[in-house]
């Protein structure tokens, strides 16, 4: 608790003389003001987040986190709890989605086990932080204690602070456990008081049968829990999952750390949720990366204030929606400080505006 | 006009076989089905485009065309002519948003004069394609010859034959014209026969009263010219650019070698109309990056029938648009190529879907 207490005394606004110089240069290079519209935006939010007028991105990482759940016993996924262990090994050999969309854009992932079902083989690029071997059935009691959201959280923290010392300028995040779109819901639902049927989507892809329980499922987790929405770890650790608490935990520490944090879908928009919620002003600091098919994630974007950057009907989760997202940050922030302006180039402004 | 006949006869449909292949590997590899959304269809229709279930992008080419424009003595624009020019000396020195953004996707520029007013200083970086000193002012008679016109297509027929040998597996479409969106607007009322004032914008940013203006000067060049809506060689004579017929060239040339053509914005959208109305088939080549803020690109883009990558608020031109949507299919075709399926990564399948 000292450690979240502590991260969030660190959190600051955002450097707003910082985004009045970025503003104007922007306003000073070869172009009609305005015309690279949000890449013009971004520019000038990665200015106050980074404190400085010229932001830079060097080290890009994603951070993918693990973790199972409880309740994808009640048959809420099309996919049984183990692929969640197998899809941890796919990530470390670079065979999944977020690794190759990863590469694409340049950045290191990072793949931590926040709390998979079963011990996973050691491996190099596997950071552990397993704090239960899954969360409970939330659909019976609470997913996890209070104890253990708190350890969810701060071992996000741990990981931007250890990731720090090996390069990171911008992180995204990512998810993966099977059944992990049901908590999401859950979390979204009681953090917003939406009807679950509002906030709740077809995750892997079930059809409305499936859709149904999962939507009396999530109705039932809350009735049996009663999350009080006005304590978000009360709410993490009644109905969330322990992925989605690392994901709090990594948006905080980078907030902290005044890095921006591009997160991804639906599982990342309930952490950034969650985040938000013991410290608001941890939403200066996020970027969506895109607008996911999942339902309720547009309800997200729009109580963390959010405009998404892509809408490519994805689903997928790991970070890949934030791998894209990186690389139009990074592309906002090239333009800032690689243009010329109009003096340099000898371009004639504008006659009016 | 031999070449440019040759160019629409060697035109074929895309590779049914291919696309079949690609979505069923698509199908294949570690995640649910579709969650990829447009990533996923765009990579098979790369698969049809390029005839091969394993579609590649190595070269990555940018074709930013430079023209002017006579309708700019009608004061339809914030920037004086001049500014053409100046632009593309700062194309050719690398500091332009779309030489950033270029260098961002590695992707080169290739630069046309296809009509810039004054002579150039030459430049290895510099292709001379120029057909005249600026179109003639349409809103007095035809903005140039039909000769003129068939010249400045075959000339985007002609960059594309060379820059093949360079090595190009995908080609972005740019323009750069002190006045462009005038002429765009135009060409875009006379082929789908919408009101003026629905397909013309703000281009650089003018104000309402330069905007009236800006519609009364396209009406009065439609009323002038007649151009034919059947005849989409005489609709770029009448009141089209030649940066704009270079445009319809690239995309011409660029389909008939089964290139993918990444258009840009609404000056790009123009001359993809020019394209179609010449050739149909083309538009199954077409990718659209993004949907300009420019009033009139959501109804050519609907013409066409594509859905836009990216929606940035952008409207900048240059190919700008362009070099952000080349990574997202290059991201796509190595979602294709590089992921992992369920058996080779031993990851259990749906249970049902």
């Amino acid at each position: 608790m000292d450690k979240l207490q502590s991260t969030i005394h660190r959190l600051r606004p955002l450097d707003r003389e910082a985004m009045r110089q970025a503003r104007a240069r922007q306003d000073s290079l070869t172009k009609p003001q305005g015309s690279l519209g949000l890449l013009e935006e971004l520019s000038v939010k990665m200015a106050g987040i980074q404190g400085t007028a010229q932001p830079r991105i060097r080290d890009k990482v994603i951070v993918t986190m693990a973790g199972d759940h409880g309740v994808a016993a009640e048959g809420v996924s099309l996919f049984p709890q183990e692929v969640t262990a197998q899809m941890v090994y796919n990530f470390l050999r670079g065979g999944a989605g977020i690794n190759v969309l990863a590469r694409h854009v340049g950045a290191r992932v990072v793949v931590v086990d926040m709390g998979v079902a079963t011990d996973l083989e050691p491996h190099p690029g596997l950071l552990v932080k397993k704090v239960a071997y899954g969360t409970k059935n939330m659909a019976q009691g609470p997913a996890m204690t209070r104890e253990e959201a708190i350890q969810a959280i701060e071992a996000g923290i741990e990981i931007v602070e250890s990731e720090l010392g090996r390069g990171m300028d911008i992180v995204g995040t990512g998810d993966m456990g099977i059944g992990n779109t049901t908590p999401s819901s859950a979390i979204v639902a009681a953090l917003t008081g939406a009807p679950v049927a509002d906030v709740t989507g077809r995750g892997t892809g079930i059809g409305d049968e499936q859709w149904a329980h999962k939507v009396e499922t999530i109705e039932r987790a809350l009735a049996i829990n009663r999350p009080d929405p006005a304590d978000a770890l009360d709410v993490l650790a009644k109905v969330g999952g322990l992925e989605i608490g690392g994901i709090a935990g990594v948006i905080l520490g980078a907030a902290a750390h005044r890095l921006p944090v591009v997160i991804d879908g639906f599982i990342s928009g309930a952490g950034a949720l969650i985040a938000a919620g013991l410290a608001p002003q941890v939403k200066d600091y996020l970027i969506a990366a895109h607008l996911s098919v999942e339902r309720g994630h547009r309800l997200v974007l729009e109580r963390l204030g959010l405009t998404p950057l892509l809408n490519l009907n994805m689903r997928l989760g790991e970070g890949t929606g934030a791998a894209l997202g990186i690389s139009l940050v990074e592309a906002a922030v090239k333009i800032l400080n690689e243009m010329a302006t109009f003096a340099e180039a000898g371009v004639s402004e504008a006659v009016e505006s």
